[in-house]
């Protein structure tokens, strides 16, 4: 039986989320708890959207193929016995044997919270990007707008992207605010490796009035990474989740959606 | 020169605010940057509330007389340098030598931040308290009513407590929600010793109809510490700061504020 799962994670301790030999990676941790709720050697889990070193995940999603009958209240119970403080999977349901938690996602969705204040952060260290210079609304919004639809994103892509084509669908980016916490919300038919962290670092330049907001579209049209701003921090960027199709009846949210600003 | 400084924290690393031969708590880092940044061998400060091992501080108020004279922004920046990534000073500002952080503050105030869900904290470990059955309103703000106004809070006292008295002024306690979050926010005079964490204990119990809302003013009569539920974990407690004058001009917020939910 093929069975997905919801799983939130603080990014903070792992190397991402991918499998690495040293084993400190949140799929690592996740497999090893799931083998040993299980009482098997392995079990391997495929997931909607690897997230890099320091990037918090609050709806990733897996699916594995169950080597043992449990109910699904027990794997998430099971499971996170044997999960450290800061991994918890959130739910387990049944699906179809065609599912493919990275194949059947429609979208992915994340969230960037960034923090603007003179002070850096202290309560909130590792859950948010910083920028001590203010930062403003309009000018970021529009050049958020050069980057919707379909474009070829080669200049915010990392060297190191295995995807298949940079060509890619962003759906939107929404821009808010809250006191001091800036929040930019990202949604994608996929996103290419260290793709938002390098548009955080293009909008943060436009909101504090280094580049015009018409630059966002030179910088697009360069497909040339040398041409962008730097990589931002990975602190403040969350994984919110895929989407998939409504009828597949799988939870978009998790409790933690209500812990972050906005 | 007097200063009074505002310090953000999370307490968790931390066995306390108060200063310990064993040198890992709030106000020892605090002291140790202080010192380092103003090149003196020691700079002793006194604080509006210590908070217990593993509580956080929003905007803790310490004085402490200057041994040399720097720019207030100075004193923040150069501070900073040598702090930890989670304890922060936010602002400083010169104050009168008859200021005291502890006997000039009218009241404290202080939120609990609890996660009500099947499943464990997670992105949020440390940071909020958890309950898996679920708490109902009304009941706990009819319990909570019974608490208003000047008591003898000795129920609700631990047996280490250092207050003169166990008479104190409760001003006030707000409960919210925001999706599965629970805020509670209290304002008193002063607290004794773990007083909010055991009031939490047994809003929790009435919350989840393991005792009638009464039974609160049967706890709170008898003075007496057995009776009441037992202490609540620290994780989701915040000191948000002492209430002084409006006229001393002293900052009653800090970033982290728009933090939490709600």
């Amino acid at each position: 039986m093929r069975i997905a799962l919801g799983v939130s994670y603080l990014g903070t301790a792992y190397q991402g989320w991918q499998s690495q030999p040293g084993g400190q990676t949140v799929q690592d941790r996740l497999e090893r708890a799931l083998a040993t709720f299980a009482d098997v050697p392995t079990i391997a889990t495929l997931c909607a959207g690897r997230t890099d070193a320091g990037v918090h995940g609050l709806n990733q999603v897996v699916h594995f193929d169950a080597p043992v009958e449990r109910a699904m209240n027990s794997w998430v119970r099971g499971t996170n016995r044997y999960l450290p403080d800061d991994i918890a999977v959130q739910w387990a349901l049944p699906v179809a044997a065609t599912f493919h938690a990275r194949n059947s996602a429609r979208s992915r969705r994340y969230a960037y919270v960034l923090l603007e204040s003179p002070v850096r952060p202290s309560v909130e260290a590792g859950r948010v990007g910083w920028v001590f210079r203010p930062l403003a609304l309009e000018p970021m919004q529009r050049a958020a707008h050069h980057l919707l639809g379909e474009h070829d994103f080669s200049s915010f892509r990392a060297a190191q992207c295995q995807a298949l084509s940079p060509v890619k669908h962003l759906y939107r980016i929404d821009i808010g605010r809250r006191g001091p916490y800036w929040r930019f919300d990202f949604e994608a038919n996929a996103f290419l490796h260290h793709m938002i962290r390098n548009i955080m670092g293009c909008l943060i330049a436009v909101g504090q009035g280094l580049r015009p907001p018409d630059w966002m579209a030179t910088v697009r049209d360069a497909r040339n990474r040398e041409i962008a701003a730097p990589t931002f921090a990975p602190d403040g960027l969350y994984f919110l989740g895929p989407v998939y199709d409504a009828d597949l009846g799988l939870p978009r949210h998790t409790p933690a959606f209500d812990w972050l600003p906005l």
